[in-house]
């Protein structure tokens, strides 16, 4: 140990006063002193140093007794603690939505007479009906007009139902935006864009605090089962988040420790996608694709095992009633073919253009929502919108339902029992049917029926939900996006399945398509959709393809699924690089440096502060600035921090010093420590001079100091200079030529110097 | 674009003289320049540069004219072709690995008449014979010693069968061993320990060669078919990993980039993966976790699609004849139950026991090779370690056959149709016999006496498995280790169910185990044990859950797997935190900078050069050192660098020019320019002064200056330092006290310190 001798003689103050170990030498810490105010960045850093100091300490510790032993392991396993924690809390928060959400859904239509809180299906369940339409129909289960009036049938009935469903659709979200609006405006939105701001090291307090958390899980109820075109599976992450959040606040660990936090963030927003679909895997790939920043190797065991645990909590609940993990649980008993490739490429091309179409379209309407007199009435917004949903899908039988019982629908295979509309084949009497292999039919009247209730539907759901994400009230994107998807899709698999069934002797169905056999599955189109258009929507790609693979449990259709996912994200980024995510952070203005490489040939002079013509860096001298002198400087600038330099002349760096310390250590100097006045000097060097004890007594306060400050030359290329910023997640980096300090760059600066490279408004970004 | 403006003063050769854009602005390019030596480390950030700027040139010339536009379009797609060749010749390449292994495997008991070049299974499949015992023994496929003397029963043909084993494992084996010494050294071992070091960006030439991949091919199947205790599964991933360099030097982006390069090569170790166990995503997620260093979300995108090209390939190609992807294909009919945890739990305690023995083992075995005349024979070595393993494995038929074809059996759950002797219930023949739900029954004579096989063949492979991995043939220690996991399984497995069966009135079986029900499936136990001593070993955690649950395709056994993989890695880690890669990385001294945290309390002044004592920094100066006092420095010293500084007076740090850079600079100039002889002055500043023709001509050799040199301070901690050389891959740090040089740290001086804070040897690291 040849180093460690090697520094024996400087002092141990010297010795101890990294970057990192601020905290936890101090003679007598300075409350606060390392924490961040709203609004801010964190340097990820510091973080990393102080929780090893943290560590370190503990293992010191735990070699004293057998208390600390146990406390040292205790700390170590706390991490799998709250992993369990957010496991069990979102599958059960998830569980009970599912059970909410089902049930109310089917208020708007009518209720269960032997028990009121029974949704629809489980009212039915004891019926002794056997087949699914008839069952449908069970006599416990009653329409509002049949309860009211006693007649279920003609126009009166109808316009009853029609009416008190658009008044059940409108009371339910006026609940939502009137519960969002009063308690927790940040429970509105899917939450994904500021989590992933979050995880790259931003503080939004109350973001992810218990109240959101609880509106959250209310409003995302009731907003679901208004009928709106919206999905519960962003929410979903952001109430796992809050959940996270939460169990951090248990453990000193993660609640002192903004790093560490957005470890446990990043796993739970595993979880939330993992009790979304039922598929932890995706759930995982998801987090470290989309959603985080900073994604270390334990921290990628660690969210599997919180994703699990939230799946089979779930799954124990069992709010679907099939034992099933997935959300769309499908089985498909035909393979596909090469041929079949050209409508699935189709449907990419189609999924990248309703991204396209959908991000332009919607960020268009938040600008204008931002930008005008709309966005001053957010309940009346929620109210029309609903109004409009609401009436406009009572009569479509697909736009009626809620989503996620459309796209199971749109998925499935048409088996023997179907009692579907959608599957009103023509039977052939004259051929046998094997439960499982049902071969190609020519199509009867409610599958043509069925075909222009989904245009139809299509259309409406397109339009309606540009309009409806980025609403005063919780919503997701998947399902909409995922609904417009496997209505085309399963238009497209019909059009194929009759063509082939209508022409096959055609060369390109001769090889693979025998008259009688089973060779097109409408379901699996609309899954492709349904992956397209998600893909062309968030620009997930591994993580949609491992979701769907989840969901159907074959390996066989990943090609088609790859093909779709592969072409909607090309031809979407043909239009632009920006997923819906990226393009709300950047309409919020959120400091979010994202991963796209930055390619411009300018170097750190060209972005660091002052520029030419402007006054010079306020900086602090080692031995010469007065008390006063400082407090001035914090008075009339609002930089985080300032650089420390030998002296004015010399302009050479010893070390940086953050504004919000700066102000702490003054103010309790000037409270506990005699003879510290306004013309005090402020010494940042290693030993103060003897003053006399009648003078004002020097301030030292080298234990603020930050003595290895993060520095570039002025040469360094910025793509490197943004790299840094990136990996290192640094809050500021000083600029020096041969030792002189030249300048400094903050992350606002990085940010404000690629929106200008990319023609973008600089001053959109919200930060300090 | 104010910024942009703002250095239009500085001249453009500055301006052009960033870090990295050291290439490509040259007046006269000097060959070579930007290279690396073999056994060099990569400078990322430099790497990544070169690429930006390479990228920012095709932009701008795909503007100039429709050709250029096409090129550029070719070069954006250069990524995608890749992997698509990637995963076809590896899963090709696989494909033909899995059929030749197969029928050496079977020529060492016998030959097939009808065909020599069909193995066994094949030969017999156009068989009449109904029952697979009978099928077995088909009449084309004959026996050595029914072959040679007609007979096949009695000692004397046993005796034959069994010296021709031996004799052809022999033969096999000496052939690999001879091959791989002759033609490509490289080609030994797993593979993956260099692969990992050179992907964390170091430079070993050839290893990655065509000839090593004709060689490692060839002898791999050699090795295998010689029932040595190895796999495939690693070796194919070094497999994959030569197609990847192969297929880079196709395309300039990647063959000149070592860091585009380190891309490919860590999704062709995706698809190694994936083929050696038809597992797409677990290929995927190891090559994420286990293997790579470098891993932008770009790369996961593209390694995914490798990893399906190989995997549909090696389908088409079909080699173990059941259209299926994976390597083990199983299908359980019975649910587990909690009590089950238990012996999952157990099971897992084991897999972290003999990862910690094998490691453990293994390594002392290795070491003992490198240390002593054992290395010197490494072809006697692998023919003794050979003639071993066939002496004592022909008697037990666990061990003769194939291990893959052994844990496929211990995997399989017994059907009706199973003729296998540890499917040798006694069946009650008053009990209906469904198809799929057989119900527990009594062992036979045939499952006690398998039982007992298998115990001796679960101390012979541990105890052969830790001598054979390291020899000097191809060798992955998935399989064996699986092995050893599934024979142990088994046992479990068939304990617990004949408990079950003969107890099922005790407390724990009451409830989930009623008489004549199936509710114990050994072969589940089987690979639960494989997941955990595979986990044991390899320390995978994620990656080796998604390659069990891919075998699978049920989410239902994710919670056994992931008991038995957690608790085995604690176990294991318990023991020793590295896994068998980073201590064979470790142990061949490689500098492999782990992700570990380092939570040691030094600054970079204690690890910094010079230390105290020594003599100071070898600098150049900016305008006052000759072409002499150069070429002395370079003979002296054998530093990678040099850092230029103003004058020796001021030390204040102008740049830092690599050694390989400066050699080829002097040695172009010598030979072209005019002038330059040895007492010219070397000038890095921006104008050289006017010297009369006459006099020596000054060289001027700014343009070599990488003027952005990496910096720390003094007082930066060393956890700071660590985390910089990781997530920046840097080569080289200088360290500086307000704007002083004061030393220098490269990645071997942090290996060092950091072996030296872990008491081990820090003069293993082979390291330029």
């Amino acid at each position: 140990m040849a180093e460690a001798e090697g520094v024996s003689s400087a002092t141990p103050t010297e010795e101890m006063n990294g970057a990192g170990n601020l905290m936890d030498f101090l003679d007598e810490p300075i409350p606060d002193v390392g924490t961040y105010e709203d609004f801010h960045t964190i340097d990820w850093l510091r973080e990393k140093s102080r929780d090893t100091d943290r560590h370190r300490k503990i293992t010191h510790r735990s070699k004293e007794s057998i208390w600390e032993f146990v406390k040292s392991l205790l700390d170590a396993w706390s991490g799998w603690v709250v992993m369990l924690l957010i496991g069990l809390l979102s599958g059960t928060l998830a569980g009970v939505i599912d059970l909410a959400v089902d049930w109310m859904t089917d208020l708007k239509e009518g209720v269960c007479l032997s028990a009121f809180w029974y949704s629809h299906e489980q009212c039915c369940w004891t019926s002794n009906e056997t087949t699914f339409a008839d069952r449908d129909k069970c006599p416990q289960w009653q329409k509002w007009a049949e309860l009211m009036t006693g007649y279920n049938e003609g126009a009166g009935a109808y316009l009853l139902n029609y009416f008190l469903y658009v008044m059940w659709a409108l009371f339910f979200s006026f609940l939502a935006v009137s519960l969002v609006r009063v308690f927790a405006p940040y429970a509105c939105g899917s939450g994904i864009p500021e989590i992933k701001t979050i995880l790259s090291g931003f503080i939004i307090r109350g973001y992810l605090g218990k109240w959101t958390l609880l509106i959250k899980t209310v409003t995302l109820v009731l907003a679901v089962s208004s009928g709106l075109s919206l999905g519960k599976e962003g929410p979903l992450v952001h109430v796992a988040c809050c959940c996270g959040n939460l169990f951090c606040s248990l453990f000193s660990k993660y609640s002192k420790n903004e790093g560490k936090r957005r470890e446990v963030l990043s796993a739970a927003a595993a979880a939330g996608v993992s009790v979304a679909f039922g598929a932890p895997i995706g759930g995982v790939l998801f987090s470290l694709e989309e959603v985080s920043y900073y994604f270390p190797l334990k921290t990628l065991w660690r969210s599997f095992f919180a994703a699990l645990v939230a799946a089979f909590t779930l799954r124990s609940i069992n709010p679907f009633g099939n034992n099933r993990l997935v959300l769309f649980y499908v089985e498909y008993h035909t393979p596909w073919y090469m041929a079949e490739l050209v409508p699935f490429i189709l449907l990419g091309v189609f999924g990248g253009l309703w991204g396209t179409l959908f991000i332009r379209g919607n960020i268009a309407w938040c600008r204008r929502r931002k930008t005008t007199q709309l966005g001053k009435y957010p309940v009346l917004e929620v109210i029309a919108v609903t109004g409009i949903t609401a009436i406009l899908a009572f009569p479509n039988p697909y736009t009626r339902r809620s989503t996620s019982e459309l796209i199971s629908e749109l998925f499935n295979d048409c088996g023997a029992l179907e009692s579907s509309q959608l599957c009103d084949y023509i039977n052939n009497p004259n051929m046998s049917r094997p439960e499982d292999d049902i071969p190609d039919r020519p199509a009867g009247p409610g599958v043509y029926m069925a075909l222009w209730q989904l245009a139809l539907a299509l259309i409406f759901k397109i339009v309606i939900t540009i309009f409806t994400f980025g609403m005063k009230i919780p919503s997701g994107l998947f399902i909409p996006s995922m609904a417009v998807g496997a209505i085309a899709g399963r238009i497209v698999g019909i059009a194929v399945e009759q063509m082939a069934y209508h022409h096959h002797d055609w060369i390109i169905f001769k090889n693979w398509c025998r008259p009688g056999a089973d060779c097109v599955t409408p379901g699996l189109y609309a899954m492709v959709g349904a992956a397209a258009c998600l893909g062309g929507v968030t620009r997930m790609t591994v993580s949609l393809v491992v979701i769907m693979f989840e969901l159907t449990g074959g390996l066989e259709y990943i090609v088609p699924l790859m093909a779709a996912a592969v072409t909607s994200k090309w031809v979407a980024d043909a239009f632009g690089k920006e997923g819906i995510y990226e393009a709300h952070i950047r309409l919020n203005g959120y400091p979010y440096l994202d991963q796209d490489e930055f390619t411009h040939r300018t170097l750190a002079t060209d972005v660091m502060r002052p520029r030419r013509n402007e006054p010079p860096l306020s900086v602090l001298t080692q031995d010469s600035t007065t008390v006063e002198d400082v407090e001035m400087l914090i008075k009339e600038t609002d930089y985080n921090g300032f650089p420390v330099v030998m002296s004015r002349e010399s302009e050479r760096l010893i070390g940086f010093v953050q504004r919000r310390d700066l102000i702490l250590a003054i103010k309790t100097a000037r409270q506990k420590q005699d003879g510290v006045v306004s013309n005090s000097v402020v010494y940042f060097t290693e030993d103060a001079p003897q003053i006399p004890a009648s003078n004002p007594q020097p301030l030292k306060l080298r234990r603020i100091l930050n003595l290895s400050p993060f520095t570039v030359t002025d040469h360094t290329p910025m793509e490197t200079v943004v790299d840094i910023f990136r990996k290192l997640g640094l809050r500021q980096c000083l600029v020096t030529r041969s030792g002189r300090l030249l300048g400094i760059i903050t992350k606002k600066d990085v940010l404000r110097h690629m929106a200008q490279m990319m023609n973008q408004d600089p001053e959109s970004i919200m930060f300090n």
